[in-house]
């Protein structure tokens, strides 16, 4: 029955048959450690089974799956990507890329195809950072670089990642377990889609992408004076609320003149006591800054810095400002590049490069492997909400790229 | 023992021991119908009691004491105020008024002297409307003009009012029965801080309130567009936080400019879905705006809300914007403000006049009763806030003018 769908007709019906997977049925979420995880987790093992691959849970959550080559031992080519949401998410971000590489390898084992080399495939547990405000963490747990005090992290319910971990059935003390050597992998590849506008404006249902856009993440916060919202006059007010709102629209306003592609958002924002009628005596919120280069970025994030500490000062609050993220641009590999380049071509599309705005397991990845990403359309460059989607025959056109990539791959010499 | 103390000394001495039934030790919070406020209102009954009184709670849960004057069945010189208190909260505003009229009673009834009226004492449940975002819930129900659709509302955690009460013990198809009639009623006087900086910057510790300023609130939502935080360029965003922000600016600015005594604050916001790394696609903020007269402040909602609505609608939100709250301006009367100043004159102080920013629970009681009101000078001028504070010596200045009101009432002719 399989061999009836396209490529395309077998990811979007397993795109859906996840998108089920969530923590209410209104708003798509499937969040770390959780029973949304577990359950995600059993189905896209016996996906990787049903592929013909060995299949196994990692120390961290993540799914493994592993397809023999030719012989035994060999190392692999590591295809991957996440498969935990945001909240409200859309259902494409992440699954897209790890559902295509299992239908894929179900390709090759269909036409009894053995590689001269092994294929792995790792659909990573958190790469959102929604439950415990630290990203990457399945990748970086493969990576070898996770960051053990994030396991004191505690989710919004007070739950301390330690003790999540323990409630799913895995011992915080072997993450290590999950990490891969450098020898082990000839390179890690992923396909996702774009979460952006630009493919959709080329025409064109697949690019390569040039490299992984580093982010600076900071937590503000302001503290002036609670007071009475009737009886302290405008000009006595140190106001928290007022002055966290005139340091969103700098922000706002000092990425909006940029013309090299600096973005900058203010995702959260809580007001204390948060009464309707009681002047806010502190708030805090957090920013998120992003450009095409790690330098441009970080001379963004000095600026931006500045003109919140003028605006705190002149306020006369006080001001609390951490980086609690820093991630550095992730260049893609020019060879890994060069055969992404080949395949689309191959299938018949220009191409088209471009850089990614968003973060990806690849930025993690990077430290124990040379790094190739392919990029899918969606429509109106909409992502992490119900409306993202991208149309079957793009999904196909990806899987196609993704096959072709994984058939005439030649590792880097040396 | 209770007569060696001074009338502030007493007063002092309660407020503290009122000050430890909270929901946390840490955070002042005493709260409509929850396990702080029966603590809470057993105290006072028993307060009431020892001064007197014959005592109950009423249909909503107000506290009620009475006073027989020098025959039974006489009409009543009402004293109140409330004691629920906002989150984080200082021990004085509510319980200052409400502590002192018990203290009075208690003087007069140690010294055996029955007025030719008699005396009532309200303990109003809920005036800040912390729990239900509706206020003057207490005084409503006496006043006769408890809005029965409130039932419905629902606190933070999803209960009703209408469970609320029944869990308390309290029946919601009885509140009428806390209703009072005009012809019981000479009069409604309270006792309350300033909550404000004036008395202070003019070294009085008592004054005379001319009027109680009316209050208009509104629940505002804006709706644009989430989407993710590194792929969404700044000119394609529909940021329903950055347009929050800019209204927020708004009208600080539209209020910081008026020369009348204009006050606006915005104390709750919620961005959702409230991610570092997405942007807001809905938020939701409370506006408050008060000022010395109802013309004044109904111009300024209506320019308030204009340039809310030219905001959403340059950036491309979607507008919801409700009024949730209007309180008319209540004038105190003329005849008992003139009792009032005999009494503070008496005291030895100069009388002076000021109107009250902040709403109280003559507010709802105007309804049914001439109102008059007595400031006493808070240090500051900081309420809402756990650094509210009166002195000693100021509580009982606020104490003698109070009784020297009571024992030298006369009721308006006709």
């Amino acid at each position: 029955m399989a061999q009836a769908l396209s490529l395309g007709q077998e990811i979007v019906g397993r795109i859906n048959e996840l998108a089920t997977i969530s923590e209410t049925p209104e708003h798509l979420a499937r969040i770390f450690l959780t029973r949304e995880h577990r359950i995600a987790a059993e189905l896209i093992l016996t996906w990787m089974r049903e592929a013909g691959m060995r299949a196994h849970l990692d120390a961290i959550g993540n799914v493994c799956g592993h397809y023999e080559g030719t012989s035994p031992g060999l190392p692999c080519l590591m295809l991957g990507s996440h498969y935990d949401t945001v909240r409200d998410a859309g259902k494409w971000d992440g699954p897209l890329g790890l559902i295509t590489a299992i239908s894929c390898v179900a390709d090759l084992n269909r036409r009894g195809r053995r590689p001269p080399f092994a294929i792995e495939i790792t659909g990573f547990a958190d790469e959102e950072g929604v439950r415990f405000a630290s990203t990457l963490l399945g990748s970086r747990a493969v990576a070898g670089t996770f960051d053990e005090s994030v396991l004191n992290g505690r989710d919004r319910d007070g739950a301390s990642m330690r003790d999540a971990l323990r409630e799913f059935g895995l011992d915080p003390d072997h993450i290590g377990a999950a990490a891969r050597a450098r020898r082990e992998l000839l390179a890690y590849l992923e396909l996702h889609i774009e979460q952006g506008p630009v493919l959709e404006a080329q025409n064109l249902p697949v690019g390569v992408v040039t490299a992984i856009a580093g982010a600076t993440r900071l937590a503000a916060r302001l503290t002036g004076m609670a007071g009475h919202a009737g009886t302290v006059p405008m000009a006595l007010r140190r106001d928290a609320l007022t002055g966290a709102a005139e340091c969103i629209g700098s922000i706002e306003q000092f990425c909006r003149t940029d013309a090299n592609g600096l973005v900058g958002t203010v995702g959260y924002i809580h007001a204390e006591p948060g009464a309707t009628n009681v002047i806010p005596g502190q708030v805090s919120f957090t920013i998120d800054i992003r450009a095409p280069t790690d330098g441009h970025r970080q001379r963004a994030v000095a600026d931006i810095v500045r003109q919140i500490e003028a605006i705190a000062s002149r306020r006369e609050l006080a001001l609390q400002l951490d980086v609690t993220h820093e991630n550095r641009t992730a260049p893609c590999a020019p060879w890994l590049k060069a055969q992404i380049a080949q395949a689309i071509a191959a299938e018949g599309f220009p191409v088209f490069e471009l850089p990614s705005g968003a973060g990806h397991d690849g930025m993690a990845m990077i430290d124990i492997a040379d790094v190739g990403m392919v990029f899918v359309r969606c429509r109106g460059g909409i992502s992490h909400h119900p409306d993202e989607h991208v149309e079957l025959a793009d999904a196909d056109v990806g899987a196609r790229v993704l096959l072709r990539v994984i058939e005439n791959f030649r590792a880097r010499k040396g």
